[in-house]
């Protein structure tokens, strides 16, 4: 009986994660590709989605198969065990809301998120404004309902859907410890920064076409497979699709190639992630990325820990010079290394450097707590957003395309997503000591171009593993404590300061 | 009650048709853009999507409410009547059909067809056999279930989901019809041709993007509207995604733009129609295109009846020499006229003239009876493919990428769909007729690249009466009678003879 049942809820979960990902493969083309007339009829396939994988979670019958699975879950092994927790923790989420608000939040999001995509480039925050207003009402419900459902407060009912098990009390002690010593740091840093010779800026221009061919060279080498995934273009740079079809979007400067191609890095990060969850639990919750620090902290390994390195850099300014023909000091190891470290207080989180960036999430984390809270009027908060940026960083955003318009999060309906990137980088800082610690080959492979070592070190200690342990085991099994800053601030000091 | 279970039957069906839409779009993706490597997770979320979609047509509520509304269908406007009457039509193909047998035919359809796409360019039919001969067992079963269920035959049960109506029967008596004249009015063509002067093919290369951008071009002049679809490359054109987002496919050969450039304008045609079904109708069965023959006739009424005449061409030749570049005689009307009406008995069907084109389809419609029948062994069909065309055509393929692997209909699961382009090409004649006859605006517009007349015509006669009327009374309203082939006989007569 308990394996019939166990039996029933994986096929039962395969259904519900091959639709989840049909929506997935439908929310990237959205993103990339979809003309922008389509948006009204996208919005009713994704909420028909949507509504359907819900249906099927909530139905009484899954209710009823984990419990006949879990009265005799010593029967299951350890990873069957997971699974069955995973599920148990999905159904909790997805009867707390009922299909009317499932669907509603859907709708609400693809139509606020369109409307962002006219209201951004265009500075117009009352322009999106009535949207956010609607689904911002929205999200206090689905919180407000979550919260009580899981005896949670609304923000950390919000924040376990993206982090499994994190609390905005363990946030805040961690935020706490960042704000302790990182302006200080950033201080230092700018001081320190001013004795470096000055950053020259390649010059281009740099045509599309080869910033990709330059993009795909690096995605190659370092384990991304072009039969399993694809590069494209949107607004907002994203890892979308599916584990066996990965696809990672940038955007072009072709006045300059650095940022993209980073970027096209971090979501690299992102892909080897979702690439490396087993297959054999392809579509079940035990098999699914374990959260999105943990997600955050592969592409931040990527990009922050290894690609800013001097290592990665030594073995990359080659190809970038062969790729544009670029000659002359900007193009030296030295210079690349002072560029892809500089360290500047700017308007934009997407572009900022690792020790301007938490400042940026911890605004963004106090602001949203007090909108879903309703402390802050949304009328207020282009103001309070600027205050939180000359505060932190000392700058005052000219327009709200670089102010409180810049990120695709509200307007989609996330929240409680935010903290989940600092935590990302910490996570990575520790596993990356961990990683080298463990393995010499892995700093040494990075200056030869050789991505295999850490590459498998990844897929065993975090990929592989996927959702079977907490975040916090999987963390101490890999790097054999949970999770504090002492690795981040090491990394900081000796990148910045030494 | 009868208006509520009408209302509660749209919706249910709005949601059905937005799980259909979302299908289409995955569909589009596997064919234009998916990379290879996520072929079987595709199978997955498609049998996912297609079975959500069956389980919710094939609820015993839906039934109960058909019956409800059924009862009393006097309350409901002409409109709804239709509509109510294409539900049924539906839920009866779809219950001929168990969960488990449309999920399998969904997984079969895309494996073959994805060893379909390796298997075509490598000329190698054996490679395909053993997923088309298990596809083709799926197929059977399913013919004969609807047969059972509709008390047709097995291969009318197949023809009535693409063709609502439509029977062998007459499919016969026409194509009878067809055979009376056709290969007496090829030789005649044949004969004239040789004292026509030769053709002058442009020479290249033309790049794929002065392709694209003259394709857009006149995909724009025609009325093709890339706010609501898009533009792409595919190993086999077609016309898909949803009537808010509308998306064809052509491939690009570099040596001749002309092919490409028509089938660009054949699927603006189906486009059009997708288009400009009646939006107050969206998603729901009546709202949708009447049948394929009528599709076809949409797309050959654009390449063949108005893109391949003088008049276009006048209009078109100088937009296709400032495009390239080209001068000379190769560029002038004349020998454009001539290249485009060129007849030339081929192996490839979507390369056909239209002189030519029937004998294709009425192979295949013969092969398919007979392999539908089981009275064709699969390892015997590439050498009746080759017998036929030899004795229709006078020619034999090289090999079968020329011959029984060149159409991707049977490799993914498609019979029964072949007679539609046939029916297609004469409604296409016989409606062009009655628009020329009834608006004089229309020829004169085409020669100066004015399109509206035309568009305009078809929007009313064909494209928002949708699935309004049984295809026989569509036609006959548009055109006073059903379809004959004088339409379609004194087309070829005029253009190829006179």
């Amino acid at each position: 009986m308990t394996e019939a049942a166990y039996q029933k809820l994986e096929q039962r979960f395969r259904r519900i994660g091959a639709i989840e990902d049909a929506g997935s493969v439908l929310q990237w083309d959205m993103a990339a590709i979809m003309p922008h007339g389509g948006a009204e009829a996208r919005s009713e396939q994704l909420a028909a989605v949507h509504a359907t994988a819900h249906r099927l979670l909530v139905d009484t019958e899954t209710d009823d198969l984990l419990g006949a699975a879990e009265a005799e879950r010593h029967a299951l092994d350890s990873w069957q065990q997971a699974n069955l927790g995973e599920m148990r923790r999905r159904w909790t989420h997805a009867t707390a809301l009922d299909e009317r608000l499932v669907e509603a939040l859907s709708k609400a999001g693809s139509a606020c998120e369109m409307i962002w995509r006219e209201a951004r480039p265009a500075a117009d925050f009352g322009r999106a404004r009535p949207s956010l207003d609607h689904l911002l009402g929205l999200v206090r419900e689905s919180a407000s309902a979550k919260a009580a459902k899981l005896g949670l407060d609304p923000y950390d009912a919000l924040l376990d859907l993206y982090d499994p098990g994190e609390r905005a009390a363990n946030i805040d002690r961690i935020f706490a410890e960042l704000e302790s010593f990182l302006p200080d740091l950033l201080g230092q840093v700018l001081e320190r920064q001013q004795r470096d010779p000055a950053v020259i800026r390649p010059t281009g221009p740099f045509p599309t076409d080869k910033q990709r061919a330059l993009a795909v060279r690096f995605m190659t080498a370092i384990g991304f497979d072009f039969d399993h995934g694809r590069l494209d273009s949107s607004l907002h740079p994203f890892c979308g699709g599916t584990p066996d079809d990965v696809r990672i979007t940038t955007r072009y400067d072709e006045g300059d190639f650095t940022s993209s191609l980073m970027g096209v890095l971090h979501e690299t990060g992102h892909a080897l992630y979702e690439r490396g969850l087993p297959a054999a639990w392809r579509r079940l919750p035990v098999g699914q990325a374990r959260g999105m620090s943990v997600h955050e902290s592969q592409s931040l390994l990527v990009e922050m820990q290894v690609c800013r390195s001097r290592s990665f850099l030594t073995f990359a300014a080659p190809l970038m010079a062969e790729a544009f023909g670029g000659t002359g000091p900007a193009w030296q190891v030295d210079n690349l290394v002072r560029l892809y470290t500089r360290v500047k207080p700017g308007f934009i989180r997407v572009d900022a450097d690792e020790v301007t960036y938490p400042a940026h999430v911890m605004l963004r984390y106090r602001l949203e707590r007090d909108l879903l809270a309703d402390r802050l009027p949304l009328a207020d908060l282009p103001a309070a957003w600027n205050a939180g940026m000359k505060a932190r960083l000392g700058i005052t955003p000219p327009s709200d395309r670089q102010g409180c318009l810049q990120d695709i999060h509200w307007y989609s309906g996330s929240f409680g997503y935010f903290p989940t990137y600092t935590l990302g980088a910490m996570t990575a800082a520790q596993l990356f000591a961990a990683a080298k610690a463990s393995d010499s080959a892995i700093e040494a492979g990075i200056g030869g171009g050789n991505f295999k070592p850490l590459v498998s070190w990844l897929r065993r200690n975090v990929h592989e593993p996927a959702s079977s342990l907490p975040t916090a085991e999987l963390l101490r099994q890999a790097t054999g404590r949970p999770l504090d800053i002492a690795a981040f601030k090491k990394h900081l000091e000796i990148r910045y300061l030494s």
